[in-house]
Formats: structure tokens, sequence, C-alpha cells
């Protein structure tokens, strides 16, 4: 939990390189790096995008502590003059970001840092590690609520989350991802999470016998009633002592509009399914059946298919750690450097690896909506001075494939800018949403894609392409 | 980065049994929960236990402030007589834990809580994620550690953790397992770990050319000095280049002590070895060569196999997010209840799933260590009040497998018993080690597992077995 100074949490290697641009004179240079996703994850089709707040929280919070110095000269290893210089610094430059909640893809800036170098270079590791954990989180919860359909998620996963921040800080991205709810009451008082839960195995445990402790449990909460059934038997036990409390419960018009069961073990098809009809004979069609244990996207997908009788899905290891994909590969790369006049010399990093091959120069995001639909069409990645119009007719390519066009014809599409200023000069211009507004937000962005590009497994990838201009300054630079 | 309170760091469930508790006069009974994994994480033969210090600060700072109070009472569901009791909780109970460092198994409690059964459900939820976290990372580090066999394994993955805390105390965890240093500095100046990092890519790119910003950082940096050489090209270019500082260091007698370049992407055997015989060649034996780049304790066991020249491996996002498994299951069991008349009742928790019925009772964890070896021959879990004595005769016997025996033969054997108390009558009797400390604790540990028990894939499984007397209790209430 973020309440300490985070300016620390950061690789012993940008602390070495700020000495050493301090010591060469370049510290002051104006540096441009974008953060970025080689891939998206999970195999899937795109990106949510998640912890632009914390992000800037923790610029705006960037400052190297008399105890953080002392430590730093016990080192031994860094300059007097430098860890003074240190002292100092705060954070003066400029960010961009996507806007958290959007949809996003492999290749484009999620953060586009102008600062001086050394100061752009300090922020590197931090805004990595926050952006890679919430949009990883953000993005693995639309998976799973996309599976979910119209049915209702619960985020469960703060016991088995690597830690408590990412059991905090992944909750609130579970929900921008689009869960209904959280279990962890920290994240709830922290952001204005919705809280849910109701009791485990161990309450069943501390009484004599269940029937007792279902009893107990609908005595104490008159609102909501919601029984584990699966502690002992969950067709011979849990779910007929579950139904004898409803009963109780109706015959003294005490039954609460929200009531149910939760399974939590065994076959999570077969038993809804058994225990849907035995709710619906007795006449409680408005139970509701709450599936967990070890779900996913992927597992969610087959029980539907399979007909399973479930509400509502409490999914938790598989969410909060992001099973099988447990991080994104966000990297922040150098793209421009300021040149002795003052102007910005594009910088490229080659690799044997055409994947790894950065694109040079200061970018914006174009993104190009269907005018009819709403939809997106494609993405557009170009210099900063570039614009384009709604009523011109545009041919945007695929980088690696020239031969792929895309004819866009005037008047047919809509054109937004996607990065938003958050840091101006230093100084926050960040406008932070609510956690409610954010999924609201990050849901009507889902809308905005086709389902093609949602699909879990193998789907359709949506282009992002380069404008020409851009394109040229590429191939010019990886043949320098 | 704990220093918020993370008392509500709690699922909600855990909120509504102890309401439930409180009204129903369960709330002061005494019970005994076990923290226990039911599987050995990546298909590996043992666990490193990590996380008790921060388990027990947790603990001690367990409070709800007027704050939490209040977000509570907004919720509309707690009764103002239980909000007052729980404004007033604290831990009162006793905890023992499995000291930290230490090899443990599946089964096997690593923390047994005797408390109000209040407190006790209360800790619940803070106490696994700070368990699960820790160890799989600690259990990770040693297996990627024991690949790297002597040579020095570095934790690179801050910013591709799991958030903050997953990068701090996952650094901290990946120090106890084995690694060498972090790239972490918040991580060394909470724990005093070791530190360590040179530079990256955006060094090189921030000047004219590679030569040109190797040289700036041999000038910057004279006790220590890696040079990454695959910003370009690296067997054309970062080699020689890096070969050329290490010449004119070498003219001027300014050449380190520790140098060496460093290999971060393309084939990590290949480069590895021509990049050897280019430094041999131009006489720097003594050069190291550090590889990064998705390592984990697999490929490093293949690289090694296939002659990679590599001394210092920089693992990254695959450690400190335990890609294959990036959770340990660990969970939370009632495993006993205070009568009326002040003794305990053994409980369990039946299951469709034989794995997932409990052991009941309280209970010790006794280890038999050969005494001629010093390795580890079995662990017994037996009922509190179990002695055990090495001058005699005794067999032990596998609950699942009864026919499977082991006769231990008097005064060949030397007995631990495991569990230590860290909280006592909710205080604190736990004595921290330094990080250094539990490291080299942590290698000892290791050093008591013959090398079968700790081979990557299908590992031979250390016998966890029950006392006789548990055995037939465990019998006794499953059949009951």
């Amino acid at each position: 939990v973020q309440t300490e100074n985070l300016t620390l949490m950061t690789d012993f290697y940008q602390l070495t390189m700020m000495q050493g641009y301090y010591q060469n004179n370049l510290a002051d240079k104006k540096a441009v790096f974008d953060l970025f996703c080689r891939v998206n994850p999970m195999g899937g089709g795109y990106m949510i995008c998640a912890g632009i707040e914390q992000a800037v929280r923790y610029i705006e919070n960037l400052r190297v502590s008399e105890q953080d110095a002392e430590y730093l000269r016990s080192l031994g290893v860094f300059d007097p003059n430098f860890l003074n210089e240190l002292k100092n610094i705060r954070f003066t430059g400029e960010i961009y970001a996507i806007p958290e909640g959007s949809v996003m893809f492999a290749a484009e800036p999620v953060l586009r840092v102008k600062a001086r170098l050394i100061e752009a270079q300090f922020v590197e590791t931090a805004l990595l590690n926050i952006i890679n954990h919430q949009s990883l989180i953000a993005t693995k919860a639309a998976r799973v609520c996309y599976a979910a359909g119209q049915d209702a998620v619960l985020e469960f996963g703060l016991r088995r989350a690597q830690g408590p921040d990412a059991g905090i800080y992944g909750a609130r991205a579970a929900i921008i991802g689009g869960c209904n709810a959280t279990s962890n009451c920290l994240a709830g008082r922290m952001f204005g999470a919705a809280i849910k839960g109701t009791h485990g195995h161990s309450w069943v445990m501390a009484f004599d016998d269940e029937y007792t402790a279902f009893k107990a449990y609908a005595d104490s909460f008159k609102d909501s009633l919601t029984l584990l059934a699966d502690t002992y038997d969950t067709l011979k036990s849990g779910v007929p002592n579950a139904i004898k409390i409803f009963k109780e419960k109706r015959e003294k018009d005490e039954l609460p509009e929200h009531y149910g069961i939760r399974l939590d073990s065994g076959d999570l098809a077969y038993l809804s399914k058994k225990a849907r009809k035995m709710l619906d004979d007795a006449g409680f069609e408005n139970a509701t059946i709450t599936a967990s244990g070890d779900l996913d996207e992927y597992l969610i997908q087959t029980l539907k298919l399979q007909g399973a009788k479930i509400d509502i899905w409490g999914v938790g290891t598989n969410l909060i750690t992001s099973l099988d994909c447990p991080s994104l590969g966000g990297v922040y790369k150098l793209s421009a450097i300021e040149t002795s006049d003052g102007d910005f010399r594009p910088k490229l990093k080659l690799s044997d690896n055409p994947d790894k091959i950065t694109t040079p120069g200061v970018k914006k995001i174009y993104r190009f909506y269907d005018k009819e639909t709403g939809k997106i069409k494609a993405d557009l990645i170009s210099l900063e001075d570039e614009t384009f119009r709604e009523d011109r007719d545009l041919t945007i390519f695929d980088p690696k494939a020239t031969w792929r066009k895309m004819p866009l014809k005037a008047n047919t599409y809509t054109i937004r800018d996607l990065l938003e200023p958050v840091i101006l000069n230093g100084k926050t211009v960040f406008k932070p949403k609510t956690l409610s507004e954010l999924r609201e937000y990050c849901r009507a962005e889902l809308d905005s894609l086709w389902d093609e590009y949602k699909r879990l497994i193998n789907p359709h990838i949506l282009p992002v392409d380069l404008s020409l201009k851009l394109f040229n300054l590429k191939e010019k630079l990886m043949n320098a």
C-alpha cells in the first residue's frame, strides 16, 4: 500500500546511469521515452489500460528523502555532488497517457514521457511496474467478464495475490476491466469499490452441524443470504439444508430479495444443474447460484456451453495473478533526444528480432472509428506534428506487410487523438475518475470493438499502422 | 509498501462471519487454524517458507482505525455493537510458525493460529496473502539458484512484478531463496539486500555511438564495469567495443577487478560462447559474462547443458511472477475449536476430493534427520501432546498408503520440532533475522535435502506422515 514514498523503488542501474548522465553533462538534455507492450497478452486481441492514476501520484511524490540519500551514500558508489542533485530532483517534464480504462493495442505508447534525461530515466521502473500490473489485471478481468456475458463477476483473489498491493490494486484493475465487485474491503475503502461476500467453510465448521450454521447465518443477516453449500456434501446436505432455511424464511415472510447458494468445489456444471432443479422444485426460482473455485475465462466459457446454471461467478487466483500470463511485457524505450539546437533527434533501437526494433520519434496515436457503427476500424501511430482530417480519403497500411492497405473514405470515419496530457511542466493536469466511472468508460470502450477482436483464442487482430511519414523515418534509421 | 495499516485488507466475508460469531456468542471461543499448502508448487518436491516477519508485523499492527470503522458503518450491514467490538479487537492469541527460510512440504502447517474465533477469522486473508506470496517467490528462487549451481543469480524483475509490494517483498523472498542480489533499490534500503546493476540500452542510445557510450560509462564508474553489449549488434559491435574499452583501461592499469559484459537478447548459448572466445583471445579471461532475458530455472539448466559460457544470471519476469505457477495455493482451515469445558474439539472438513480433506486437531511437525548425513529422512505431523525419543525404534507410515512404512532405528536419527512460537498471548516472541542470515539459513536447509528431492521435474517426494494417533483420529472423524 503506497503511502511510503516509492521514489527508491527503481532499478539500481537507473541511478548509475543517472550519475553517468550527470557527469557527462547529459542530465539536462530532454528525452522522450515510450512505454508500450510488444504483444497483446494471453493470446488476446487487445489490452485495457489501467494504473494511470497511481502512475500520476507516484510522479507527484517523486522525491529522494534524507533517509534515501543516506542509504545511497552508504553504498559508496555515488559522487556527493550527484547525491545533492538527486535530492533536488522533481519531475518537471510532461507525460501523455492513454486514458485509463481504454482499449489499447500492442506497439502503442501507453505513456509518452518527455523530460530531462535524468528525470525520465529515474521514473522508468516504477512506471513500468504500476502500468504493467494494473493493465494486466484489467485486461484479464475484461476477458473473464466477456466469458461471463451478462452474469455478474466477483473478484475473490486477495488471499492468493502476489502481496498486498497486488491484491489491492489488482482489485481496482479488475473492477475497471468489468468485475461487479471485489471481496477486498481495503479496496472498498480506498477506491469505493463495491464489496461482496457471505461466509466460508469455517463458519459452517464452527457450529455443531450445517443446518444450525445456516440458520445462525440467516438470522444474523436479513438483507442478503448466500449459503455456502459444499462444506460436507453439496447435494445430500448443503442444498437441502439451504432449502430448509429458505422455506423457514419464506414462511415467516423474511426471505430477502437476494438469496441463494454458493458452490466452491466439485463439478460445477453437474452440481449447479442439480442444485438449480432442487431449488426450482422447492419454488425458489429466484435463488441465485454463485460458483467459485479455480475459475477463469476459459472454464467459464466451457461451463456455460455445458449449460451450467450459474448466475454469479466468483473468480479468485486465476484472475488476480493472471494465471496463464502473469506479466505484461511493457517496456520503456528512448524514442527521441534533444539535440544541441533544441530539436528532437529520433532514436531507434535495433535488434536481431524485428519485433524488438523500436519506433522512433515523438509520436501520437490516432484512432479511426466507423462513423455508422462507432466501432474501431484501425489505430494509426504518427509523428506528433501530423494531423488527419475526417473529410479526406485516407489509405493506411500495415507496416509489416505494406501491401495490406485499408482505404478510409472521406466522411465515413471519425478520428480520435488517443494520448491525453496528464502532467505538463511537472504539474498534474490529470483529472481522476471514480472507479465506477472508469468501469463504465471501459465497458463503452469494449463496445467499440467488434466481437471478433474479443475472441479469447486466436482473435482477429486490429490494424495498428504507422503513418507514411513515420514509416519512412523508421526505414531510414533502420538502414542508416 | 506496508506502512499503511493493512487491517482492512481482508475478505468481506471475514467481517460478516465475525459479526455472526459475535451475535451467536461464538466470538470468544478459542479456535485453531492451520495455514498450509495442499501441493508443492511448480511440480517440485519442496517449498521455502518466507514472509513470517511481515506476517508478525501485520498481526502486531492489527487495529481497526476510526476511518476503517466509519467506512464499515457506511456499508449499512454491520450492527453498531459489533463495530464497537471491532474497534477494540487486538490479536491476543498465539501463533506458531515454521522458521522463515526453512524447507517445508505440502500438508504441513506453516502457521498454526490459536485465538478467539473472531480474531483468528479476522487475520486469515492477510496471513494467506503474505505467506503465499513470499513463500512462492522464495521457492521459485531456490529452484532458479539450484539450476544455476555455483553461478551468481541476480533478481531483476521489479518492472514486471505485480505491483510495488510484489517487487519489493518479492526481492526479499528471492534473496531468502538464494539470489545473490537484486536490482531493487528500495529492497536494498528496507532489508539491506545487496543491490546490483550497471546500465541499460537507453544509456547507449543517449550517446552518438556505442563506443562513446561505453567509454563514458567506464570513465564514470571505476570500481566495477559491466557493459551491455546488445544494443546494436552483439558480436559485430557490442563485444568488440567492450574489448576496446577493456584494453584502454588495461593499458592505463585502470581495469577494475570486476568487469565484463551483459547479453540481454539473441541466442544466449551461441552468443556467450562466441563472446567468451573473443574476450579470452584478447586476454580478458577474467571478464564475466552476465546474461538476462526471459530466464528461468528450465532455460538456465538447458543453457548450461549446451555449454553456454555464462557466469552471472539476471533473472527477471519469470522469477518475480513465478511464471509457470504464479500462486501458492495456501489455505487456512479450522482444525479445532474450544468446547464448553475448555478442551479443544478436533474439526475436519470433508470433501469429495480426498486431497481437500483437512487433518484435524492441534498439531506439531517433527522432522527426522539421518544422524550420519544430516539429511532429512521424513516429516511427521502429530498431535500437540505427542513426543518422540531419538533413542527408540520408530516406524512411521504413509497415511495415503499405510503399507508404505519407514523404520527408524534408535540412535540413528535426530528429531526436530519444526514449529516455533512467534506470538504468545498476543505478544511477539519472534526474533527477526537479517536478510543475509535468512539466506544462509535457507542454504543450509536446502543442503539438508538430497538432490533427488530438488530435481526440477518429477522429483522424489519426501514422506510427510501422520502419527498413528493422528491418523486414527482423522479416520474416526472421516467415518463419523
